[in-house]
């Protein structure tokens, strides 16, 4: 693993470009954000929706380990191609760190396979998030919890499948929770959730969810290995009592 | 739980009427079979393919507690608009059992978000079951293990997330794997995945095949609850620091 | 399962024998409280630590199927012995309820393996537990949350393997969460932690806990199953290419 | 993680010690082997059962990122003390690979709270390991299966908590299957379980066990994290609607 990890951070652009307000807090955009925020071993490239293919040409997602994804309003938007392409990545061995409102992007929905639904509330409230996986990597160097001042509420039934591990779990001072940091491994891809990011708060100044994010990326990264035999008809590798046709 | 279980056995039935060696074996089809084997306190139906809005009008549907799913070479014919329907039926509660095949079939893969691709060969050779969680009520009266004289080989590496439990492997006598009897969880709905059943071998007449379908519609019933706030926004329960927008 | 299940509930029974307060809340005991609330097609039988045998002599653990176990001040006064007892019985198939405090029981951490340690804190504040795990029939019936308008908190990290589901985790007032209602499999057994029940609050008197616990028996009653081979050499199945010494 | 992981290899060194067959496969003891064959930026240390203190003082432990275990005959002669600290030490993120055997070793079974019972059969037939969870660290390398020509037989059912994750499943020639290689965490500490490795076979002479290995110890070094509170009383980080008492 001594090798540079290749990190696309995609965007959708919108908000920043559309509202003062959060222009005002990312003016380099969410990814910029992170792209500056986060650090270790990584080749970092920043991609938004409005580029041509979207942001993500072969060429790109041929030269990514990991993909960070963060959509809202633009989610319908996203062609159903590289939604199904980027989804395929994933199950191929592309690491994806999706981020807040992107529990509903196209790509994250098809590799769950669940309506990805949840409560929200967007009242600026505070978040505490605890670890309840202490021996997970994407948690070294963070505190028994962390808190954000102003999140957007995401509550539960978080309609999702049963996660491999759920690192972090949310409370808010509204008087719900949330499985705020989930892992999910798809095919040879490992995914990561990660709930805090509303456009209206400078989360990603975070120091704490910055190295979250960089943690993640780091633990997402693909494992190299031969290929895996796939949907063929394959002989037997022992001697059979019966006849084959 | 005291209300009989509503099964429909959903069914292609190609095979079955085109191929005079399935026939022979399957005389009523593979649903007829099935029908006829499993036993409990439900009230049974069977689908095929090839009858008005594909067997599951929503009628059907909305009087289904629990699916099982025969499909192979129709998989394709099935409208993407039923795929979508049955999807979205099994994280509203209804059951669903995804036999053999199935595991390729619209509604399983949208389930589970994965190519659920797998290694095969068939030669009629022995596989051997073996019961990986005695604690689950789906082996319930099954022994250590069960064997089949003649399956398909179906072999790891099954792409599929992480089970919820592995409850069956099998053992092939080529030389082979597979996580023979898998369950999962999708919104409030629960999935089994059972791997025997290809349509040239008896194996819907096995006593012990039979017994593992029974309990799985037992299992799969839904739960009777309140439905779930989803998909929303909802007011603090909590009094807040801080002022709603 | 047409059978009744036969049910023990275990309790230290110190508080209340000792407290006034405790006896005021619980004048027959909180085993007396969660036997008079339960309700299912149980045959009930309680058992108290100053009984002979601890209240669990071989006969009473030969008629249980489930035990509900409450314990706290009197930890360390159960026998080792006893401990091991309860603890194979349970991984031979007996279901266990592990109720509040009884977390850090010497049954129950043997079964963990883990310290099972955790945050508390007995200042009688709010809490409300959320359904993390909505297909699960240990919360049949109850809503997308319910509260408890008095409990001691209990917050993570806890220390215990990752469960085979979460099914109700609880947000607190003073600023924490947990895994408040937990299921794990050990060997044949099965086993949940629900957490409320402090003997300062009427807890088992509330209509949604007593409803869980009623579930929750039903959940881990033991399936029936042939005995599995266990511990032992076995002859090969199958011919072999080697010869055996 | 750039610092070199610090692993001790722990062997109760006795077949090789006293049966000249196994000394004629491993002269320098199973742990010599191990230690000989392993790579990684490790610092590696080898301890036996018949040192002071069975090898594990203290000291010893302290300087131990990942310890690796092998124990047979020896079992019950490892001191309860020793046994305890040993799992305590996992629990507080020391990482453990249990090889073989050790499934029965005090450490293991304190730490998984189950029998570890298995069937078994040392008839030198053939195993072949498939790969089941492609994502993993641990099969870093690896092809879609990998065969040893020779080893004892360990077969389901394996009386084990549900693993996070199986990442190896073992076809045996004399008709059985096992979860040969298994994840589990235990409050910080990471473990492994690994089925290959009888003492009359040269199994860890093999290039896939010793990158099996290898991977795993990388795995299982301790996540480098601020210290969790634990087992106290802590204050409300929030303000209450109640009085404290």
């Amino acid at each position: 693993m001594s090798e540079a990890i290749r990190v696309t951070i995609w965007n959708e652009n919108r908000h920043e470009t559309r509202e003062e307000r959060v222009r005002a807090i990312y003016p380099q955009g969410i990814h910029g954000a992170i792209a500056e925020g986060i650090s270790g071993d990584f080749v970092i490239r920043t991609a938004t929706m409005d580029e041509p293919e979207q942001g993500l040409p072969e060429d790109v997602l041929d030269a990514t380990d990991v993909l960070v994804w963060w959509g809202h309003i633009g989610h319908r938007d996203l062609s159903e191609e590289l939604a199904d392409r980027v989804a395929a990545r994933v199950r191929q061995g592309m690491g994806l760190i999706a981020l807040h409102s992107s529990h509903y992007s196209k790509p994250f929905k098809r590799l769950m396979g669940t309506s990805c639904s949840l409560l929200y509330r967007d009242v600026a409230e505070k978040e505490r998030l605890w670890v309840t996986a202490p021996a997970h990597p994407i948690v070294a160097g963070i505190g028994p919890y962390f808190e954000l001042p102003h999140e957007e509420m995401y509550g539960e039934f978080f309609d999702i499948p049963s996660p491999d591990e759920v690192v972090l779990t949310g409370w808010f001072e509204g008087g719900n929770v949330f499985r705020s940091g989930c892992t999910f491994t798809r095919g040879m891809g490992k995914i990561f959730y990660f709930q805090p990011g509303h456009q209206l708060y400078p989360t990603y100044y975070d120091s704490n969810v910055r190295r979250v994010i960089s943690n993640a990326i780091n633990w997402a990264a693909p494992v190299r290995r031969p290929a895996l035999q796939f949907g063929k008809s394959v002989p037997a590798l022992e001697p059979l009592s019966v006849e084959g046709e």
